[in-house]
């Protein structure tokens, strides 16, 4: 297995600053063939409007690249646009453009075309303005692979965190932990921090649903009667796990510099600390799917597309981790 | 109004780390008059154990000293315990005694003996296995007090976050989160800030409750039908209330730069991301007190007591913030 690592970048949305993020990243050379899979006409045009010199390499299938891009070089492989983008200006007529080139990308992924897929933000709104039922890229990888559960995992430098529950009203989120749930969601976890992260054997603290972790049952009895007997099963499997803990007292050195991940049991649980200590270097990393997906973790930041005041932080680290998870499962066999 | 400020301190829990606590920090010399409401046995008893130095002044109401106490010293009110401290050891027949500390030190604070009260941690479940019922040194201090309504604050340096609700099952918060209580929260958190803060027009950078604030009704009604509307209320009597916010990037310096605190709506949407900046030196201020009242923000480390392997930051935290907050208050008249 010494066929080079090729990596597919999806721009996203092409009104808002994915496009530039990706002419931005090409400024520099990458370790591996990057290949934006995308309009050309889009990225030579707002490559033009941000006044970014680069050289766009038209590649596709059958003629992969075996060496990465030169720094202020891009391959693109051409994927058109179904209108032309004003940059900040939502068309949902370009909506069926956006899902043309995750499809290509996680195709691609399937085929073995690509070690993995990095993801700039999509706009579901607009999306679904067009016609085309779509709530974000998880569920839409998810279907195209065939997958019936999968994690989302945010990640920074010394912190990652999963989600057991996520765009869930707070009412629900309870009700949705539930025995198998949390089952999937962590044996998913073990075996992705293990197969695609590296890790030999991979300690996961777990957060309690209540404050306090429920307090022995004072506030809440999720804990004692869901979360611990499912941990408890699932320590039986193997797989090493801390908790439930309190999530106020979790995030703190003593407990954070033994393990490999925290799993949340919900949304605005983990992700605050995260993106606090992470700020504008967090990555987002879809765990469950057969491929590896990793994408920035902010929005499609529409008004400033093309104004070039934009950080490339977070889909550096979004690039980065792609490029070691691939490593990791490449060196796994 | 010249005369000195007095504080005072209760060490809580006679078999926990509050009284090794109290005795580590009185090697330094405080800049007020710090009272500790106590057992003078326990703290003569305990100190021995750690091998700590430590004189200590009697005191009693209409001998209040003066001065600050010198580095080395300590003001004891002698409170008498109902039995021997073991540490380590829970003595329900202790409960008493820790109730006797409160309500000293809450009392004298209403009678203008004490500019304000420090607390160390107490233990809940020794209290109420003592035959009296006790949530909290909260609610203990509301019912001394005849308040209504506290508010629970948890500041660090830079970070200060206030909370809808506490003590709740995850799944009740909704439920809890009407305009009424919303209302009375956010006046008293605008208050204190104002009368015992000294910010001339505090900002307050409120969450919403669901992922993602709700996303336009997507993830949740809560924010569209209570948060919004109640929040525009209160802007309407001038209080100067940003939000609701995602809570997952609100904690980012973008928005707390310019907010003097969060007003989160549950307790781990707030308090993970607090208690990571503040690691070790967090301090818990109960607002909407006719007093005020500032405690550590950890337990009562039963393992740890006598050891002397304990660290003083937290309480520090404590105190200065009740030195500050008193200063502000009395400058206010």
């Amino acid at each position: 297995m010494t066929q080079p690592l090729r990596f597919a970048l999806t721009p996203g949305e092409p009104a808002g600053i994915g496009p530039d993020l990706c002419l931005l990243l090409a400024q520099q050379a990458q370790p591996h063939p990057l290949i934006a899979v995308a309009s050309r006409a889009l990225l030579t045009e707002r490559a033009a409007q941000l006044a970014l010199p680069i050289e766009l390499l038209a590649v596709a299938p059958g003629q992969w690249p075996a060496q990465p891009a030169a720094a202020g070089s891009l391959y693109v492989w051409d994927t058109p646009l179904h209108a032309p983008v004003v940059p900040g200006q939502l068309d949902a007529a370009n909506a069926a453009y956006v899902l043309d080139t995750l499809t290509r990308a996680g195709q691609g992924c399937l085929d073995g075309d690509f070690a993995a897929m990095i993801t700039a933000p999509v706009h579901k709104g607009v999306i679904n303005d067009g016609g085309i039922p779509f709530s974000g890229h998880t569920e839409f990888l998810a279907e195209l692979t065939h997958t019936a559960q999968v994690v989302m995992m945010l990640a920074t430098h010394g912190l990652r965190v999963a989600l057991v529950t996520t765009h869930l009203p707070l009412k629900d989120v309870s009700a949705a932990i539930t025995p198998e749930r949390l089952q999937r969601v962590t044996r998913i976890l073990h075996a992705d921090l293990r197969d695609k992260f590296g890790i030999e054997r991979p300690r996961i603290l777990a957060c309690g649903l209540n404050p306090h972790a429920g307090e022995g049952g004072h506030l809440g009895r999720e804990e004692l009667e869901v979360i611990e007997p499912t941990l408890d099963g699932l320590r039986g499997e193997g797989i090493e796990l801390i908790g439930p803990l309190p999530a106020d007292t979790l995030f703190t050195p003593k407990h954070l510099e033994h393990c490999d991940a925290v799993l949340a049991m919900y949304h605005d649980q983990g992700l605050p600390v995260l993106k606090y200590k992470g700020f504008g270097a967090a990555v987002n990393v879809t765990l469950g799917l057969p491929i590896i997906r990793t994408s920035v973790d902010h929005g499609t930041a529409l008004d400033l597309a093309g104004t070039g005041r934009i950080d490339t932080g977070s889909l550096q680290v979004a690039l980065d981790t792609a490029y070691q998870m691939a490593a990791s499962r490449t060196a796994r066999g």
